[in-house]
């Protein structure tokens, strides 16, 4: 007889067999940051997450940021980093910098797909044209060469999808002088979700999702359609980093995504399982006539 | 915290991975026969594993017989069955029923199939002059309209993979005079296999597999390279039904398909196991040089 | 020197020539039932003509039922058929039948277009979700298994005709459930006429065409814009089953098909000389701005 | 009841079913010179045949002289004939006079064909590089611009063909200098039927075909093998201009095509006759393995 | 050390990049006529200058006359011209001569563009239906086969360009009763410009531009929007043959192309220098928001 | 009148029509270091030539090192360099500041691109596995990360060439184990010619080509058959970083690279000139059989 294990082995694959077919051929964008980012063996697993994803048919672009990695290198060229109401000043050294880093960091994911037998590209903003932007002041004023996002030119993305190609994006763009910015990942993240008209976006970072009670750790909210999100916001609810993070997912489904998802980079897996069951794992925002469906929180 | 149980599911999926990337758009034909034809679950099982395949990037191919289900059908309409050296004859009357039992057969799968979200297509060897046949002799004498395959035109299945439907084929045709045909389901689904050149051929029946000792239900052989297959027949190992079954895996593999599978019919899933893990479900015949990678029997 | 007849056989076809032009890569959708199903040699005239449409660049369609045929299998296996108001109770045991029955005459106009060396592709309502329906009820009572049409998928003709195969389905269908229904053929061909904007629809059937004067032979009314055929359906002029034929030649109409022929399935070839004559062969409702061009009946 | 004569109609149209499905999408190259050409009617019928061909599914190439209509303008500008051993000599003006004939006549034949709904485009040797070609002696003696082919470039041709144009063909050309050369139409015929790899190369003429004895009008070959054609040359049976014809008719058949006829232009019809009925109008060469299947002479 | 001379060669090469850039893969309409057409030298340069214009990756169609040439020709075979208001009455055989004379040409040009290595192809406006036309009438008087054109076929054009052939047409199209008329070349190629959606539109002529005094040649305008064109019209500043010549432009911009040119096609290599510097060589109509971007007069 | 220099750029641009034409759509790979890197205007220049190549029909594709500006990078993080007979040892460190600064670098040159209106896509020899390699050993002594190209997977170069990007590489790669390694520019431009079946492979450097006499300026040798190049480094006449350049040179020839140029980057459009005009700029070394056209130096 076949061992029980094997045969609910075989279990699990027929149950995602749905999930598979609802979004076969469908473009997911993914913005892998945070300490998902640092930790080698969650950062294995979230690009195995993409990979599977690409092999069953979805058509996964990943968009990253550079976290802790530019800070590090900043100091170990030894400059002076300088802050304005908070905020990094982003001068023409520290520009370099970041460009640099966040094209190591991109070529050790493309390796990592690459090491699983599918194709990964990586590019920037920079390529094809694929995002212009402006200078963003903060508070009115300059903080350097901090970008906002103008123009998406999804052409390469397209092209690199359809020759079966994997996306990987770090946010470095040109404004219309030709000079470098760095640019928010989470802004980018969202304008490509929309300029491919993506079926999902998810934020993988450090953010378990949106609770309804701060201090509750068991009222995570597994699903949210627009007008809940927006309501959390003006009701004062959420705070902090996570308003800038709603206010993209409400954006970017505006814009026609269907799903925006805010999980956990630090559990392992949080993309496959938010995808591929009916358990949510961290917060899914969706159209106000989108379907809730999952049946409890995993 | 998400439980322990969601992590596993999302490691079975993981594991996964290599298979599905290992046999990406490679054709698989499936010759589905035996009592798994005839218990609801168990067909609804070999059609969500076939379905699975397709949609994680395979292209199934669905080669059936009709089974008892013909019997059945000649007695209700109160026909005399002959028989000569223990075989059936197939009369003009029994070719008739047989068609429409096989016809009938196929409608059913074909709206499995279709219930689970993926278009099917469900011909026989006379559509589009798939499979060519002339009579074909029991020891010498003739018994009717039985066939045996002289051509193959795959041109019907090539489009139907193109346009992405599973094409669910019965084993039907005609010869120069365009007389129908019966023909024997594993003929049917080797000719095919090597017509469309595809990577693996599974048979799902009622037999486990290859034993070394009959008497010896651990003694099941996992894989076998061809010559190995051959020197069981040549060596008396192995008979009755198991040698024309052999001998069609060994035809298969001699022209061109990479790897036969004969699987138990009866476990569920077990084609889904045989492909998803590096256990051995029934038993593998490969080619002479083709790698043996079953750790061990599930 | 040429002999005349020779001549006169060059004319005939040199006469083709403006009604091959006219309709070149135009569907048309063939309604085929009736006696012209049951003699052999008319059964061969009616495949002949599609054929020859098919070779010289129309895109043909050929829906049919299985009239006869179903009743005598009834029969055969000794089933008791029940009547409501004068019509057919199909449980499921006669829909199983008319499937089977349906199944193997498909398969026979396969073989019979497949030798003229064309290459036929047979397939139900269910193949590729072609046909979609609801239980239809007769004056709001149940009688089984039949069928009313909800939804039309006609990708799957669309690739065949692409790939220059000749479509011959027989309407079974199935509902959300799954389950199997037997559907009108009439219905079926106009339905599917509708969702690929056939350019022509043709019922081959008993019927000779519409009379002015039911009693007069010589009445027989070569063609009707549709406000004609639709006056003599509210006028009364005619009755029977001829009623909800002209509303489905109205409805194909309504729904962008150009021009439907009735046309009596028991002249030879009636169908090639409607089509390549500007001699009337049974009755042709066309579109209000549609030219009437007969010069007189044949 | 439905006339006789329309029954008989359908019957033609039916008969040639065969044949449109032996030539379907198959490259038949018409040579088109002689008489044909100056009677109206004649030319009429010709264009009628070549645009039915097209129709039916062939894919007809016309290639044209000038015949008599380039005499008749080299008197007209009053230009002196020369001869040399009874061959014209064409300097400069009487080619660039040539030329223009040409292409006059070039612009009828397409302006034939379009009035019958069929594009047609005309062109030269010149264009696209079509025909290149050298100096062609006579005996040794330079007799001004009359060429030989050296080369044809059938990329326009296939070009026109796949985008469903009728392309009509003037034989000039020019050789290394860009100097333009008159070539003899069946010589044009013959290099372009055997560069496109065409099915059936006709030469429509004034000559009624090969007779076995040139006084017995009865004794027409309606088809000969090319080894049965080079004996006739090489025993002297046939002469005059019927050598040069029957050596390119060999030589076509070596280079492929499979079948050339040689036909009488002045009997209506006689292209559509021949290759529609197994009567043979003309004379049909054919490979050493083709088949001869005219069943008597029309 | 590289000599001066070859350095400004490369400086030419880079300053043409912008323009090249600006036109890519943009269709320009080449009206070729005049003096250009009758001097050797001006001729090469003409077509070398469309030959370098397709091989940079612009996409040129030249449409001629036959200019001075048919007057030539006309003569030669004797003819006697009539005129009536001071217009050449086109009888059949002036029209004859004139399609001969027209032919003769477009076979040279085509023969000049494959010299240089790239593949054209001659057309009339009869071939693939590309102009049709219905009579002129000079003042209400018939003076013959002069057409009007009434519709552009352009698909000839598109399968030319799409397959990297360089299109070369002479006006000669052909009226319902397919009879032959002579068109207007200005008219023609302002037509055809249209119809292709043409980026510009070039008449190469004997003249030099629009001057603001015609007795002035300093005073030649570079630029004019239409809305300047038209008032030029209106205030009686130019006339003669200018008139209809500013029309065609004014109707060609209004027609969706961008930008239409007067050059002088006696200037070697104007219609490079326009294109590719900022220094008008003619006059330049452009829509009312284009841009003006001459910097001076060359 | 136009003015001469205005009819003089005409001709240049006329000059360079045949060039255009011999080499439309092939493939030219250009080696861009040395400093010609650091000279932001030689840094335009090169660009732009590349620009015009493109834009002219050609398909570029550039590789480039990082040269001095690794070494900068290196001192600034404050690294200790070592090295073993003379060569950089390149250790984990070293390899991750030299694939940062060889992306900044890449980013400058996308960004360059950009701006000249042309999509350029910057990638290294990972991204979809372009360049798979092994460890190289100098002299039996492990340097560290120094790769050795294995393979060349030239999927992604085809696609952004067929798209229309421009390819901008940078030779790092990865091993077996997906570890990064740095690889030669020459040589790494040396073995993607020759998997993308190059025309051309021109190497832009600080070498001014290969000279018949070191200390003779004006014997610098135009073209060189590549047994002439061979007996060159045979007979010890070149010496030091002139062997491995003549050999890549050569080994590019013989795996089907037309044409190999060693260009001296510090002349403004070296490149250009070298392409463009019928002097060679450095020294062009061609196959056995191929034809030296170049008429003097320029």
């Amino acid at each position: 007889m076949v061992k029980q294990k094997y045969l609910d082995k075989a279990e699990v694959l027929i149950e995602a067999l749905p999930y598979i077919q609802r979004f076969n051929r469908k473009i997911v964008v993914i913005k892998y940051g945070g300490s998902a980012m640092l930790d080698q063996e969650l950062k294995a697993n979230v690009i195995k997450d993409a990979v599977l994803l690409k092999l069953v048919g979805f058509k996964p672009i990943i968009v990253h940021g550079g976290g802790k990695e530019i800070s590090r290198w900043v100091n170990k060229v030894g400059m002076e980093p300088r802050f304005v109401n908070g905020l990094r000043v982003t001068d023409k050294d520290t520009m370099e910098i970041a460009e640099m880093v966040l094209a190591k960091v991109n070529k050790e994911l493309v390796t990592l797909v690459e090491s699983l037998g599918v194709d990964a590209v990586g590019i920037s903003g920079k390529d094809g044209g694929l995002l212009k932007c402006t200078k963003k002041l903060s508070n009115g004023e300059d903080i350097g060469y901090v970008g906002e996002i103008q123009e998406v030119n999804p052409r390469i993305l397209h092209e690199l999808l359809e020759q079966d190609f994997l996306p990987i994006i770090f946010p470095v763009g040109y404004d219309e002088n030709y000079d470098s910015y760095n640019i928010n990942a989470d802004d980018a993240a969202c304008a490509i979700a929309e300029a491919v008209h993506a079926e999902k976006l998810a934020f993988l970072s450090d953010i378990e999702g949106v609770y309804k009670d701060q201090n509750d750790p068991e009222s995570l909210i597994s699903e949210l359609h627009i007008h809940e999100a927006e309501k959390l916001i003006s009701d004062g609810y959420v705070g902090g980093g996570m308003i800038p993070k709603l206010k993209n997912c409400i954006d970017a489904i505006e814009h026609g995504v269907n799903r925006v998802h805010i999980l956990d980079g630090r559990i392992p897996h949080s993309l496959l399982l938010e995808i591929f069951t009916n358990k949510g794992i961290g917060t899914a925002i969706l159209r106000e006539d989108g379907e809730k469906y999952y049946d409890e929180h995993a």
